[in-house]
């Protein structure tokens, strides 16, 4: 679905962002870049800055006008520094990227980034069925053109793997069960008396406050293991 | 809120990706930035591409070790790009900041990001609680240095704005900063050799193992008093 999602630079003038742009594109998956009236295109200091996406930066269809890049779309969302007066659809980053996932498996969906300085016309804007404003410092809100384009790439990267995003843990490993853990505080019970650290006439909350620690921490059964390793190993210097 | 998490880069080799990370965080409310043995700064291209966020980039607090930008922190998070193959607790950029964001309001949280080419080592690694992986093509997985920190400031932008404006009533306590933690674990391995549970010619992976273990805990101030008051009892038991 994500190669039915373009990002469109509308009259870039720094050949530096364009590259940027290709290169934050590729990173999340989208490969179709269309650039309105570039300044500077090609421009070595694109192709420096696409480090490695340079088969997207090479590919980039050039138009002279927005029509014409987004003439075959069906969704098209315009990235906008600042709330419009107007009274238009807005989406923030988020929101855009869900709308768009969802178009794209149908149809064609562009993203539209104006001039670092000016942004979009209105005449463009008229083009645009959504605007997205990504949230930001409201003192300091212009975001560099590739920054925003990563920004927005990221959220469709992330819209589009569907999946609410939970916490990875790879190869996860066997949690200590309740009985393994009861036999640790015991254990630890145990050496910290023979070590003269808990008085067992006098225990207070000690083993509580401990039992909370590594509760926390959720052990693994290995990790039960090397613990009551090392309890074992401090257990015999008090033998001796 | 956000004047509580800094954005640390170890060793960045270009002072663009300097700049450019300079003003995405000032686009994103964020303004400490930490800088461990920057290869140039300051430079004429940190300058350049900061456009603006020259406060944020003048700031700059400059260390000669990760350790030394992180002490004062009580939740670290290392970005990384590929997905390591030690289980370490690992975050999407949305969860990270969310966590952050609730640390933040009591205490101090880093984001550290690594070398452009050789990430974090994992010495450096062992300081981190929890890594962050920027979803993203896998074969093309290699974000430019200030594109992650847009992102991920961009992420922290936004979870601090959802997150709930309600005081937390919980009685937090203070948790351990990194460097309490660091006086812990060298404390820890100390008594582990003393004991002949550590063999420091052959020590495998037990630190990183135990590392973990406490990082997922994320000890408070009087765990760790306490935890190095056993080691301290052990430590005379052995020395009869």
């Amino acid at each position: 679905m994500l190669s039915n999602i373009r990002i469109v630079l509308v009259e870039p003038s720094h050949p530096g962002n364009i590259g940027a742009a290709a290169r934050a594109m590729k990173n999340m998956c989208l490969e179709h870049l269309y650039l309105v009236s570039p300044e500077k295109y090609p421009h070595a200091d694109a192709s420096a800055r696409a480090t490695g996406a340079d088969d997207v930066l090479d590919a980039a269809v050039v138009t002279d006008s927005l029509q014409a890049a987004v003439a075959d779309c069906t969704m098209v969302l315009g990235a906008s520094a600042r709330l419009r007066t107007l009274n238009w659809p807005q989406y923030d980053p988020r929101q855009a990227a869900e709308e768009a996932s969802k178009a794209s498996q149908t149809s064609r969906v562009a993203f539209v980034f104006g001039r670092e300085r000016t942004g979009l016309t209105n005449e463009e804007l008229d083009l645009c069925h959504y605007l997205v404003h990504i949230p930001c410092n409201e003192q300091f809100s212009s975001l560099n053109l590739a920054a925003a384009v990563q920004v927005l790439s990221y959220e469709i990267f992330v819209a589009d793997q569907l999946k609410p995003r939970e916490k990875i843990i790879e190869d996860i490993e066997i949690p200590a069960n309740q009985l393994e853990m009861q036999r640790f505080y015991q254990h630890l019970e145990n050496t910290l008396i023979k070590i003269d650290f808990l008085d067992p006439d006098q225990p207070k909350k000690l083993m509580r406050r401990l039992r909370r620690l590594y509760n926390r921490a959720q052990p693994e059964q290995t990790e039960i293991n090397i613990l009551r390793g090392i309890l074992t190993a401090v257990d015999k210097g008090f033998e001796e």
